[in-house]
């Protein structure tokens, strides 16, 4: 085992644990900050005080947004009749870079898994019913992940907002199936909202 | 082109500057940042700012250190007699984590390199002469990596103190040719040192 100075040792410690850093990344990754002038290092300090400061969530649609409401949810010129059902923000943001989706979002924050204990209760689904009939909205485009959660998650939504005789479609295939929407290309992404079918 | 928020957007700018991060890979780290409560992420930029706070080179070697002399050149139980030349810090952490070297190192801060314009003043090499009068050193091991610039810079090195008739050596083969010492597993790296050969 290499053993650091502490400050060095700490830091490779906070780097660690972020997605998809191991050991030797999260090594190399200070030992080149280290060589940076001190100014850089405030600039990257400062953006990561700024993103827990600004950040907050659309209290409509629960959207990362420097404002109560976000950009989208208080965008006149959105289709409102329309509404996308998404697990969490980032795949709203790849949604909006395929430019093929004029209507709004609600982010879940999460998917149904028994196993972990994520009930309705625990994701932004009671919310669901009172939006939809406040905006009456005619189509509902579920976009979850093709994935045992994001399945029955869609299975569970299907059984809850059928009564309100609402359209709904799920994105057409053309993500691979057990793939994930956040790392889909922004040309089969677009496709598959263009190719949504009604269930 | 995902438009993020302003203070989004800037910390994935910053990630994206750091070695081995790509834009999605920021992307989902930021994603995953914001989701953190508030005293993990303060925590993470204090042990940012900590860093260049504390972290000084040693007067000595130019090995890193939270005092003007490092752990390394002030402690008395290393055998002063042996000097080991380095082109990086981090060189000298995984030369020390194998536990079979117990001189002194030197750290040149990189390697010569015409094309980069970089000559032996810009690295710390007249200094070395000086040091190893001063520790009446017997041997010196140059540990740079096995590549062009390692390679030339060595040569250079071997021109330049081979009058002062000390014991040269390398580091055995056992790192891959073209390899980087950084990443070299600690068994092979300390067969390297004990294998270590008279030039």
């Amino acid at each position: 085992m290499v053993s650091y100075i502490k400050s060095v040792q700490n830091l490779i410690n906070e780097f660690r644990k972020l997605p998809g850093i191991g050991p030797k990344s999260a090594r190399r990754i200070v030992f080149y900050l280290i060589k940076l002038p001190k100014d850089q290092i405030h600039k990257f300090s400062d953006a990561l005080i700024e993103l827990k400061e600004k950040i907050r969530f659309c209290k409509i649609c629960n959207n990362i947004s420097e404002q109560d409401i976000c950009n989208i949810c208080s965008d006149d010129s959105r289709n409102k009749s329309i509404m996308c059902i998404v697990e969490k923000v980032s795949d709203v943001l790849v949604i909006e870079s395929t430019g093929e989706y004029k209507g709004l979002y609600h982010v879940l924050g999460g998917l149904l898994s028994p196993i972990d204990n994520i009930g309705p209760d625990d994701l932004r689904i009671p919310q669901i019913l009172e939006k939809l009939k406040s905006y009456e909205t005619k189509e509902l485009i579920i976009a979850l992940n093709p994935t045992v959660e994001g399945d029955s998650t869609s299975m569970y939504l299907i059984k809850l907002i059928k009564p309100l005789n609402i359209n709904i479609t799920r994105l057409a295939s053309g993500i691979a199936v057990g793939g994930d929407i956040e790392y889909a290309d922004e040309i089969t992404l677009g496709r598959a909202i263009t190719d949504r079918r009604t269930i």
